[in-house]
């Protein structure tokens, strides 16, 4: 594996290559943190859905804290809709989009008409349900990258709970706010 | 769909959602236009062949062509790396990273050592690696975001093929550089 780092995940692929980190970190920074009328917990809710389903374990641990520091349920939300999403207790527009993401995981190809009007009927808006399928094909991206070169991932979910509770955003997270400022 | 455009593929969801398409359309450059040991034409190999794995056609005719351009063998290099890896007639470092791209695009947690040593014995850096992983990566992201929202693909080969023959980079193409430029 080309990497020599200790840093965990991604963050040791951004350090090695900042040329490719700096579009990186900003798109994960728009889609997640950036203003939308999908809540900040939704959004990560969405990411950890794809990143449990392709088995990426530090992308999932990453995510699901970010969603639980921000759900009254905490972890036990992230674990329900990885389980079981028909029965999770999620509001009835966010499972719409949850199934949405978990097919473009899957094959975009497959998206129908039909998640689209029922996530619409849920009261889903057309950019919510375009930022959905762009988180979910963003982290199809990110969980490949972290695993296929075989990045470092802590299993201590409480390194990550710490994390998530530090920051509200990845471009303080990253530490690299001055490429992002360039 | 959400979306009411008549221009193909990705172009659409560039229009529809600028805050997403800056980092989108920045990382397609730093990936295939930027500074690399690897050719602008190996690149778009690899962007042609995991587009073609995803089979997502608006990608594959888009990048086919960019590949097309820059080869001697023109489309016919495109086809038959496609069709057989093992076979076509490519430099066997590019059918390394070639094999390492299409793990990438199936299961990158299946990526192994020994992929990445024959990749490195057949004359490939480590950067050369990480890129390809990360080229494959993207291309499962701007695949499943093409399909997912069902854009527009033209089927006639000499639209693709006009359009790589008159522009170097994605900048330019995708027409945004004042985005690009903040």
């Amino acid at each position: 594996m080309p990497l020599d780092s200790n840093e965990p995940g991604i963050r040791a692929l951004f350090r090695y290559r900042p040329e490719t980190a700096h579009p990186l970190i900003l798109l994960s920074e728009v889609l997640l943190c950036g203003e939308s009328t999908l809540t900040r917990g939704e959004r990560e809710l969405i990411a950890a859905y794809v990143s449990a389903r392709n088995k990426c374990r530090f992308c999932f641990y990453t995510h699901a804290a970010f969603a639980a520091v921000r759900a009254p349920e905490g972890m036990s939300l992230v674990e329900q809709v990885c389980e079981d999403l028909d029965t999770a207790p999620v509001p009835e527009k966010l499972r719409a989009l949850l199934r949405i993401a978990g097919t473009v995981q899957e094959d975009a190809r497959q998206v129908t008409s039909e998640q689209v009007d029922a996530a619409r009927a849920a009261g889903a808006t057309d950019v919510e349900v375009h930022d959905t399928v762009l988180i979910a094909a963003a982290f199809c991206m990110y969980n490949r990258y972290v695993d296929g070169l075989a990045t470092f991932t802590p299993e201590d979910p409480a390194v990550y709970m710490a994390r998530a509770e530090m920051s509200d955003g990845y471009v303080a997270v990253n530490g690299t706010p001055e490429r992002l400022a360039s």
